[in-house]
């Protein structure tokens, strides 16, 4: 019924998380109404996406060069790392303008079920950027996998002089941490506990 | 803070209808982990949107061809054509399955405050096609441009032996016929009132 080009729209369309098939008819015949050059514009970024982004050799957080804004910043303390699975909750972090330490993201989370082993994810180089750290911040959620996880990376780098705390208060068990709002995220900050 | 390409990607989704700066954020991040064929696909897609389709000569109709499906189809009459501003609401109509007749898309309403005049949509050809039509009806929204637009099409096609009608009964007024559930349709074309 549909034009091919918009049944294939819908089907890209539908791939997006809370995109049905409602939606993506709306969304796929709303995209005809734009200027071409808005579409090609639109269609260049999704093929240069995943060749444009990097992920920083240092912590793995998603950015432009080989090493990230923040940790380039020298103004940023390596006394404190932050421990998380996911870029988007590095930016969640971040927009509370509470935490100024650094960052080290994961990845992933440790998933044995789906296959994800330890060695899948940045563990290693966070073994190696600890030497003179004095905190680390077990920011991973409240899931089964992501307190697997806590739990290992606690296991793996205890160590007389390091304290090992966890994003505790304020965050609702069972919530995503990237759809938290930022009052709940500077609660869980604050009230971290020693883990 | 984000990589570029991905605040490229936020201003992209954006401009879509139902998608704000929070749903835009997320939908670009998720988009970082679909494959790369996945997304050179997709962008393919919105390059070649308003190449690949065209608009069928007879009656308006978003399609493939120079001709559409609907007009191609011998089995369904030319004796009741219904009017309707969009290929969007001929789509939704059709998924009733109750209307058996043609189609002829306006791609838009008259709108004086926006500079769209008759002349802009595609009125002339309707004017051509309905020699041996028995019943016209006019499906346009029942807002300000909707029924203006019904108005000038009733006055300028009225001629003996032919029915103008206009779907009405069933149909909530204000509201967006592409929007209207199945039921609603059905019973807005059963009930056309003579227009």
């Amino acid at each position: 019924m549909y034009p091919k080009i918009i049944l294939d729209l819908i089907l890209d369309l539908k791939k997006l998380p809370g995109i049905g098939e409602k939606s993506a008819e709306r969304l796929a015949l709303y995209l005809t109404q734009l200027e071409q050059d808005e579409l090609e514009l639109f269609g260049s970024h999704l093929k240069d996406l995943k060749t444009s982004i990097k992920y920083c050799k240092t912590c793995g957080l998603l950015t432009d060069d080989e090493t990230c804004d923040i940790c380039k910043n020298h103004n940023r303390s390596d006394e404190t790392i932050m421990v998380l699975s996911d870029s988007k909750d590095v930016f969640a972090i971040e927009k509370t303008q509470t935490f100024f330490g650094k960052y080290h993201v994961l990845n992933g989370l440790i998933d044995f079920s789906r296959g994800i082993e330890p060695k899948d994810l940045n563990i290693d180089a966070l073994a190696i950027r600890i030497k003179d750290t004095k905190e680390i911040i077990i920011a991973t959620n409240s899931t089964v996998e992501g307190e697997l996880t806590a739990q290992y990376i606690k296991t793996l780098l205890s160590r007389e002089g390091l304290t090992i705390s966890r994003l505790g208060y304020g965050l609702p068990v069972g919530a995503d941490l990237k759809y938290a709002d930022q009052l709940t995220l500077i609660k869980a900050v604050e009230n971290r506990q020693k883990y």
